[in-house]
């Protein structure tokens, strides 16, 4: 069986469980804290980092991007990244929008601070990054909106790696209770569609000790 | 023809320039400022980064990674991605180590802090974060030899994108004179290839006005 070192508040991590599960493949999960720097981990993924899928055979595929494109080349059925070469570079622009930009402008800002600084020993949170994330999370939540309206789903008609690329990455904020989408109407519909697919389930589930999620995280109707 | 909207320190944009050289692709090259934050430009990508490549009949194609990707789907030979499953994943783990934690660690510290921040109008750089840039390449040149003591490109047995995407970030980083090349002995050895290979030498052409790059850095035998 496959299996899947992972950390539950890592959006790439959640990111390659919701692929798994669309494609209902069967996997196990082991968590990882990759802050531990355990040696056994560290030989497979000297970048040190979660996730890292382990094939039947042990081989270990690291780095979501890595992951998520070998999952679509070994079982392309579903396919989450399109059928045609110009829908793949739409999934893929918005992909990497949400690893990159969306990480660099809000994530890192909100997550980072709040929870992995904490994990990693480097203290408490930084006023200024969750300002400056929670600032910023209202033109990603725009954006989301502005592409539904035009869209069925965030790259066109079909729900792909860019939806759930998007809603791993706001889950995790929303785990930190950062998502205001009160302000945010058209983001919440599309975002309580992701919400309710069974792929979702499982990350709705997951508890890190000591840091409860807020009470709507779970809620399918929040 | 193809055209690249591009930046010459934007080490993706660099990265998809020596990829589409290696293909001996033809295209032309724009130069885009993305802190003038033009109209145009963010019509094509909102995103408002580079690169952009614009297709024949002007399609944009946004984002290093999407760019990539589709330019070894529609132009498979040479292969810069390798011919296996497997292959491919280290090449994808290996880009995702530069694009990710590489950038993280070294050249948002070091070509971001005494590059961008000025022309974002953001100020000089911080002193903290150029101590870390210089102090964490170490590891990553160490990396680069342990791979290529062990095989003869930084993937495997072929150039790929790995290769390209280790050099394209190191070559910005060399450009603002920060890689400690004479104690990296195998490092160097592995980049001197790379730098000879023609599809690099437009970049070591690349003047930024006003920021001029160190003598060595475009001398094949620094």
């Amino acid at each position: 069986m496959l299996r899947l070192l992972h950390h539950p508040l890592s959006a790439p991590s959640r990111k390659v469980r919701l692929q798994l599960a669309e494609k209902e493949l069967e996997f196990g999960l082991e968590l990882e804290k990759p802050w531990e720097r355990r040696e056994a981990f560290l030989r497979l993924n000297p970048a040190g980092d979660v996730p890292v899928l382990l094939a039947e055979d042990g081989t270990p595929i690291c780095g979501a991007w890595a992951i998520s494109e070998l999952l679509e080349e070994v079982h392309p059925e579903p396919s989450l990244l399109g059928h045609s070469t110009l829908e793949r570079a739409e999934v893929r622009r918005l992909i990497g929008w949400f690893e990159g930009k969306f990480w660099r402008e809000v994530g890192r800002n909100l997550v980072e601070e709040k929870i992995f600084r904490r994990l990693y020993g480097q203290g408490g949170p930084d006023s200024n990054a969750l300002r400056a994330g929670r600032a910023n999370i209202h033109a990603h939540l725009d954006y989301i909106a502005w592409l539904t309206m035009r869209r069925k789903w965030l790259a066109g008609e079909r729900f792909s790696l860019a939806d759930i690329a998007a809603a791993a990455h706001l889950s995790v904020v929303d785990y930190v209770g950062d998502v205001p989408w009160s302000e945010h109407e058209d983001a919440k519909l599309w975002y309580q569609r992701v919400k309710s697919r069974p792929s979702f389930r499982p990350l709705l589930a997951d508890l890190l000790p000591g840091v409860p999620p807020p009470p709507h995280y779970a809620d399918l109707d929040f």
